[in-house]
């Protein structure tokens, strides 16, 4: 089979761990006899460069004429002084709405042969945990209207919050559908002691459920949800949530694994087409250096592989390849421990297109 | 002197608590010469028990009519099945918005006694962490429109978030005047690389950052600030931050040290009333056991002494006698640990007003 992939490379990192990822995916291309077209684009700091705006409609025709998008990172602070508008992350917020991707899949694992990373105690973490954040991409508080106004107390900045019964059923059906393919735990998060947007996200959960009865379904309050997820992590399954609670809630729980340089993430919707990448930043600081840490690139690659493609084989092998480096004790800077031996980013890169 | 309080001893184990903490209260004031008199009244589901409203106007009348409020904690079961504008929360933002206590003062501190309890590694925490958030609590998008309206996407719930120059202005100054008699840092936790109600959040603290150069500010996004948290707590002194931020925030900040059962916090406004109370739950599941912990709650009488009657002495004496008391070995149910003397709500409550 042929798979047209868009190429976002990006800003800092982005370019190198990029690369790596790229030359995994032509060794399990060659292996299971795929062939993978990469089309590279612009979006973010190097489309403000180069174009003057974070996403030309040029990178949008070419996402949209594609099976996937890979994207390294965007973003620095070179762009600091860019009028917010035009800032380099409006790029992921228009890739997300133009290209409809409104579940936003971010799985927390803690990686056994990392566990030293975690910042949590190993009596509460134990065996380890594994949790799949389904976070909503398209709506809440991120796409309302918004803007300035005049009130008793002077100038008064707002945004509409809000979520529709179709915008919530459809991110509550992906998540018990993943609920179904795990361990049937589903945590909805919402606040809805407050918020008319959390009674209506709670509602239709409600009703959902019904169609699921072998998921163990409960509802949580976020501020709750903050604590658990410190408290007793391995309590969790999948976890869905709204835009605005998954950004906080998702980052949470990748930072208590402890292995927040590794996690990948996907951002699909109706089709086929989804967007797959790491969740760290563009460390500016450590960009060119070739030490950057290629993990999270080429596991959003293995999440690409899974859910835009349907090859779960392929995806499995790309997982167990990574896994595999790490228990070989393969380290990047980021990872190593004192004494360690640090690999840079290709190294990493060979040693698991290798395993593959 | 004299000091008119208002009690709410509230649900659950909030009369146990409540009453170990007006006997510490009766304690110091023997000690330093002062007289508290306590008038008690009525909110949350015991208001609906015995009013049919959480908040009744009489309850509204004695607290504003009093120096300070002391509340035990509100909410349970009981009440789970009454509609959403009548449980027994809606006394809590009843309560604020009518006392206008827009700042919520809550310290997330790790007792060294009980650092065994902290759930993050002791090499992340070193020497401990002692955190303040200052909370907004009057405004944000629990207090602004909200509704259901049709849209294309079938029906809509949503909420309008916003704050105003004016707002921001007045938590800002007293987080900045916090950090002033503190270690003189303060970060500033908005979402303005996405919401406009963040954008004026952020100029505004930028402008009165003016006027404190003295402090070492920074901006932060949310959700970097609940990765950070997890990260180092120890980088922080004070944060500050929206009500809706701030909820999730500060009980993320107090389950990271351990001894929730054992944290405080005050409301306070423009005037000298504020409102004190312990920041766990009213937990129905051991109420009337007299197996409470009362620490919380005694120690949210030391915050009203400081911050309400201006009795920073007094508070000091109550938070030395809770130290000593921990330091001696002394535990409830909640924080001892196997094989350890489990004391009653009554026994902690007696040693305690020994020590001061
Ligand atoms: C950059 C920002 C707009 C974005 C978000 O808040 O969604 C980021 O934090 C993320 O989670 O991908
Ligand atoms: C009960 C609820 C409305 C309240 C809030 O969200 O403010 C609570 O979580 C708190 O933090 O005091």
């Amino acid at each position: 089979m042929q798979y047209n992939i868009a190429v976002i490379k990006g800003d800092g990192i982005g370019p190198e761990i990029v690369t790596e990822a790229m030359k995994a995916m032509e060794v399990v291309g060659e292996k299971f006899g795929h062939t993978f077209n990469f089309t590279e684009c612009y979006a973010g700091g190097n489309a403000i460069d180069k174009y003057g705006i974070p996403l030309p409609q040029e990178t949008l025709d070419v996402c949209k004429a594609s099976d996937s998008v890979l994207l390294g990172a965007v973003g620095g602070p070179k762009w600091d002084s860019v009028p917010s508008d035009k800032r380099p992350e409006r790029a992921l917020l228009g890739l997300r709405s133009n290209l409809e991707l409104f579940v936003n899949l971010r799985p927390a694992q803690m990686h056994a042969a990392l566990a030293d990373a975690c910042p949590i105690k190993p009596e509460i973490i134990g065996d380890g945990f594994d949790i799949l954040v389904c976070r909503e991409l398209t709506g809440d508080v991120y796409f309302g209207k918004r803007g300035r106004r005049e009130s008793e107390l002077g100038e008064t900045g707002w945004d509409d919050m809000n979520y529709s019964v179709t915008e919530v059923e459809r991110i509550g059906r992906r998540a018990f559908d993943m609920a179904m393919k795990r361990n049937k735990k589903l945590t909805s998060v919402d606040k809805a002691n407050v918020l008319e947007t959390s009674r209506v996200w709670r509602e239709t959960m409600h009703k959902l459920r019904e169609e699921y009865p072998e998921v163990e379904y409960q509802d949580m309050y976020v501020d709750n949800a903050a604590m658990q997820l410190v408290r007793n992590p391995g309590q969790f399954d999948v976890i869905t949530t709204g835009n605005l609670f998954g950004d906080i809630l998702s980052d949470e729980a990748s930072m208590i694994t402890g292995s927040i340089g590794m996690l990948p993430s996907a951002s699909i919707g109706k089709t086929k087409l989804g967007m797959y990448e790491p969740i760290h930043g563009s460390a500016p600081d450590i960009a060119g250096k070739g030490i950057a840490n290629p993990i999270a690139t080429i596991l959003s690659c293995a999440m690409m592989l899974r859910y835009s493609f349907g090859l779960g084989e392929e995806a499995d092998c790309i997982e167990a390849a990574v896994e595999k480096a790490l228990n070989d004790g393969h380290r990047t800077a980021d990872i190593a421990k004192e004494g360690e031996k640090v690999l840079s980013t290709s190294e990493m890169g060979a040693i698991i297109c290798e395993n593959i």
